[in-house]
């Protein structure tokens, strides 16, 4: 490989406000890079705490192909590398490496360590020659290099020769603050170079100024030979440097091979996320569910006779796939795209005459792909309801005593069978989804499993504020995939309603749809 | 200044996935754009569609410093400039400034237009000149130019020279389709320099592969004038260039002058992402929440000592702040200058708390500084509710014959007197809102002034489904000022009636203030 990928997920990513994985959500992680092929993966500092003794145990015994690494800090002043106790803990984990940082700035050792510039090179000296001389392969992190750098070149460095010569491996130099852009990143590296001929370098920025990825970039083109980054970017402040965008560039746009095939990373990242309870981020460079959307009818014309016209790269190569979105603009073309092919011209056409009234009206069926399906259905007359409407209503209340109260009562056919039920809930949609599903949910036991998962409000023409119309937009899941569906109205519980319908309906559609497939 | 801001959030940003503004939004995020200094807002299409059409009228009689732009393309081919009624709506346009966007890319000329080279460089040429003949100042958006710069440079640059000597001011070089990187851009705009000596330059890119940013930096060092891009890098796919990263990083990193003060550029970025519907992201370099933000110990002493420790610029330079889960407005200072400075100190802190409070229940005093003034007021015992409420009921419907009707009742209490009302609306706020004004309109005159002009609704902790907490915010005017409420609570209807009350309460409030400035 070119270049050495270096995820520091388990460690600098969990850094990130809000971030928190178990030790057995950690070590699913550290498989998932493993599968996609990352060589090197750092998982934290393997202290006393019994929760990362925990981890670092499970990650030996994970039989990962990738090199763990332990991460501390250079030995404290006044202290030698051998009494120093939490250097002794790298040397004694069976981390085959040892990444350990330290400082590069003089106004870091000045006012924030107050360490004088001598005492400091022996702190990284003594440091790293005592895990070299304890088995060790050791990173050295220079921590505010760039920094350093612009402040005083030769004195960082002279920090980064005291590693190297104390035996490190690698000298990372970390963009700690993220303050640093490429150009400058390009010209630090390349004067570490020039006075370090053939010691192996590595990066690690932050997105402080959004540029962390190209920062990662432009010192790999100016010789760097590890990139430090994490999944998705995750980090503190503004994040790390996020190796999902830098190894597709690096390999697919500047022709260093960093990992053996790109096909997992989609999902790699989509995993992690989850896993974090984050939403995947839509619009993310690569991996996003819009990376490779298109809306135009041009577009979509396009891509049909060349993708290459529309499309930077094939998503395929990243485990992507490319998004036709349905609105104003697209044309027969799109529809009959998304229907998966088996739409007659005529029908395409009403279709799209359909789609245009409703769009006209507020419905927007990008984010709702569970309606846009029972749309095509009901065009096609392959339509069944799961049940007739007779009426509903919702009773809210706030009582003299201040107690907020919800009801509601739906009265449905299913068949000959009338059905009215009232429950109760904590807003009007969740009493009438509690309702709905108390009326059917017995004769249609996969509604059991459909969860609503996200649920956007949004007025249109929102100056007529109150008296406006609607839409809801809601997502639900099965837990094996996720539809969007859409209702419109003036009233926003009759748009919830509409929007609540759909969902269900569209789930029990795919999970007819996926019975007969798998038939 | 040294460097062109070009906006195109409600043009090329409307592009995204799920994104909508009515006119009055536009308008305001327009107005946004111009408090900052932003010198040129692309604008859209001025079509003969009668929503566009009232934007551009808008926008004409809004009073504008900024150079409003209206976008087409080049003429279509086998017809004149003249004849081609697109860009005859661009010429009869009220707008000083015309951008126009042609093909520059062989690719596409065979695989998409079906256009001749030759014939490409007469459609760029006449469009220009037709342009400039009625009077426009032109900006040229060379489509694609860098995968066609790369493929056949000659070319690009011939589409270049043609629209330079048709009179375009500035030829902007497009990354349409995101897949350029940092060096390419560099090294094509070099080129480009060379070819065209004394040329204005522009670039405009893609976030494809997570470089938008740097590429954008990339073509300015390169002798670039103009940024084209948008709030918050909104755009279709992963997005366009993000101004509120690039203005700041080319400002206070590069030297390079492009706005006035870059003091609002928070409050800019988070007010549209507000009227979007959109949750600012936090981790959003410069202006996210937690760009800022530290973890305790050694950084907050670095801070402390030295914020140039921990800090790449001064957050109050881009209107951000250090404090961590805080918003803006939780700094004692800021709630003091917000008070009109007669507040002391230990109401001032009583006041941060409370704000606190509220946001970690997921209040957000940003959009509502009409919910904030009360908010003071009941701290500072200088509250007085306009009446007090025994309680409320709404009942929403939709009856067997299809129809939705609403109607709420409320009983509250002016001193002595109790009102009980009922009303209908075509949804439960705004039947709340009529019951509201039929009780205590007679005693409060003033309300019949203030008009509800905006209702937003978000679900906070989106996976929690319709079981969430809602957030409703409300924006009300009395024709001279407009403010905003907001109202949290897990029932959308409990949520919305706060956030009526707050707003109402707050335009007596500034009414009362404003007879008092004025007698």
């Amino acid at each position: 490989m070119d270049v050495v990928v270096y995820d520091t997920t388990l460690r600098d990513g969990m850094q990130g406000e809000g971030m928190s994985l178990s030790v057995e959500e950690k070590v699913r992680v550290a498989r998932i890079l493993d599968e996609l092929g990352v060589p090197m993966i750092e998982a934290g500092f393997p202290t006393s705490n019994p929760k990362e003794l925990e981890l670092f145990e499970r990650l030996r015994d994970a039989g990962l192909r990738a090199d763990v690494c332990a991460f501390g800090m250079t030995r404290r002043r006044g202290v030698s590398a051998e009494e120093d106790a939490a250097l002794r803990v790298l040397a004694e984990s069976w981390t085959p490496v040892s990444t350990i940082v330290g400082k590069t700035w003089g106004l870091h050792l000045e006012k924030v360590v107050k360490v004088d510039r001598e005492e400091n090179l022996r702190m990284i000296a003594e440091s790293v020659a005592f895990l070299v001389a304890s088995g060790k392969r050791v990173i050295y992190d220079a921590e505010h290099f760039f920094d350093g750098f612009f402040d005083d070149s030769g004195y960082a460095i002279a920090c980064l020769t005291a590693a190297l010569e104390a035996g490190a491996e690698n000298l990372t130099m970390c963009d700690t603050n993220g303050a640093t852009l490429p150009h400058q990143v390009a010209s630090a590296v390349r004067a570490v170079r020039e006075a370090l001929p053939g010691a192996a370098l590595g990066i690690h920025t932050h997105n402080d100024a959004e540029c962390a990825v190209a920062n990662s970039l432009a010192a790999i083109a100016e010789g760097a030979v590890m990139v430090q980054g994490t999944m998705n970017g995750y980090g503190e402040r503004c994040g790390n440097a996020n190796l999902i965008s830098i190894i597709p560039n690096l390999q697919l746009k500047m022709g260093k091979q960093c990992l053996p095939s790109l096909e997992g990373l989609t999902e790699a990242s989509h995993l992690v996320a989850e896993m974090l309870n984050l939403q995947p981020n839509a619009n993310q460079a690569y991996v996003g569910k819009n990376a490779f959307a298109h809306k135009g009818g041009m577009h979509v014309a396009g891509v049909n006779a060349d993708p290459s016209t529309f499309e930077h790269i094939d998503p395929a190569v990243v485990g992507n796939s490319r998004e036709v979105l349905v609105s104003e603009l697209a044309g027969k073309g799109t529809v009959i795209a998304h229907a998966g092919g088996d739409l007659d011209d005529v029908t395409a056409s009403r279709v799209v005459e359909r789609v245009k009234e409703l769009e006209h009206r507020g419905f927007q069926f990008e984010a709702a792909d569970g309606s846009f399906e029972l749309l095509i259905k009901r065009e096609t007359g392959d339509y069944q309801p799961l049940f007739t409407l007779e009426s509903w209503r919702v009773i809210a209340e706030k009582r003299a005593d201040g107690r907020v109260e919800t009801e509601a009562t739906i009265k449905v056919w299913v068949g000959n069978q009338r059905f009215v039920r009232t429950a109760e809930g904590n807003g009007p949609v969740h009493a009438l989804d509690q309702a709905l599903r108390a009326a059917i949910g017995e004769r249609f036991p996969h509604l059991r499993d459909i969860k609503l998962v996200n649920f956007k409000v949004r007025i249109l023409d929102e100056w007529k504020a109150t008296g406006a119309t609607t839409r809801v937009l809601l997502d639900a899941s099965d837990g094996e995939s996720t539809w969007g569906a859409i209702g419109v109205h003036e009233n926003v519980i009759e748009a919830s309603w509409d929007a609540l319908v759909d969902s269900l309906e569209a789930g029990m559609l795919r999970s007819q749809a996926s019975a007969t497939t798998s038939s």
